[in-house]
């Protein structure tokens, strides 16, 4: 099942995805909701973000051909950034190529989508507060990330978090191709059975950290190819099974 | 003045402090609120946090005394990472040591409270986007911060951002001495004079990368003389002016 969230006038509005047909929901993703009558053309609509997370946890490395890619020995554990609500944004929005960074770049990751408020969860049990998955964008400032050690700065201006378009609540999230396209053409291609940590690992990891509320996302790493985007690019992240992310890179 | 949260039976009321009696408000400290007749003693409630930050952003190596203490350079521009608001506790709240850390430690800071939404905000109009100042822990897992190399997994544990006790709106923020005791003990002793980038430079530096939301916080960083905590060990952040933030520590 594809769940969106889209504007409505001045209300914004979920529903759930057939084809191109949008059928509106009442309540929300997260708790009790009912399907109603209402049905709205996908092209009639602006898509959002599907959801809207207090924070993005990132991991670092964690695809087994960027490792290789890199000459890095793989990671004994999950290495943990956040990005922070402020940067997100939605399908077709701008990201903003910051005026003090001159080296901007994508990596296509899958993000898992919180279902219910989650801490000290247990791999095994991951499953149970996992809504789904959707494309996302860990938008780099790649100069300031070398340049500050933290990784803080160079990832977390606002348009750094697009999220998208959907959120498929039924697809193996270990098992699904990855591509991101700059302009038409591939630049990253690779498949989530690469993932070094999977995703119930990573939902343990986590929340053995730190409180995750619904909505939350936790972005899985990106696999081999990262590059750089100029402004005037359009970038897609396509996930097999969810559909594609696009934003376009405009001069801030 | 000294801006208050607390519980009040099941709600979350706000107020005015003054000596040992609060002064209920109608409205939040960050849009129109207006002073009631309501008064409340203050040792008949439980002070809660006195914001609510979507997102905390701290701030690195910022005192010439912690610089000159671990023998490195003065930075050339702030280094900042983010805990989530996951980590959020307010004053006489338990601050857990994580089962897997075996060096927990104190960071004793000043931390700025966002009063309106705030994007590349220049250091001259910084004053007019700040509430006020509140104290701050920058609590650590030193062992996992080392281990990680980013800072994010060992500063963003739930219960690692302890605020309180008010937001003073009427300090001048580079003129307020800064101390932390553990049992008692005064382990940090410092000013904020000694701030190598001072409060405007930083929500400049800060909003200039992320916009800033009302009851969003900056932490300014910590002095010298950081040091562990223990299990049963009860911290206090002081700083002139404002108050003090007083923590235990419970065994995770």
């Amino acid at each position: 099942m594809k769940l969106v969230r889209f504007q409505d006038n001045t209300a914004v509005l979920a529903g759930v995805l057939e084809q191109d047909i949008i059928r509106v929901i009442e309540g929300d993703f997260f708790g009790n909701y009912r399907v109603t009558e209402r049905l709205v053309p996908l092209n009639s609509v602006r898509l959002l973000a599907p959801c809207a997370p207090s924070k993005a946890v990132c991991v670092g490395l964690n695809y087994h051909d960027h490792a290789k890619e890199m000459n890095l020995p793989l990671p004994a554990e999950p290495l943990i950034f956040l990005k922070p609500s402020s940067a997100l944004v939605g399908p077709d929005e701008a990201i903003v190529y910051p005026a003090i960074s001159r080296n901007l770049q994508f990596e296509a990751e899958l993000a898992i989508v919180v279902k219910r408020q989650a801490k000290n969860v247990a791999a095994a049990e991951a499953a149970d507060y996992i809504l789904g998955y959707t494309c996302a964008n860990d938008v780099t400032a790649r100069d300031l990330q070398h340049k500050d050690g933290q990784w803080t700065r160079a990832k977390s201006f606002d348009t750094f978090l697009p999220l998208g378009p959907c959120i498929e609540t039924a697809i193996d999230p270990g098992n699904v191709a990855i591509k991101l396209y700059r302009n038409g053409k591939v630049k990253q291609a690779s498949h989530t059975g690469n993932l070094i940590f999977k995703v119930p690992e990573l939902l343990a990891f986590v929340s053995e950290v730190m409180t995750l509320y619904p909505g939350d996302v936790i972005l899985t790493g990106t696999p081999s190819g990262v590059g750089p985007m100029e402004a005037g690019d359009t970038v897609s992240v396509e996930l097999e099974g969810i559909g594609e992310l696009t934003n376009r890179i405009v001069k801030g």
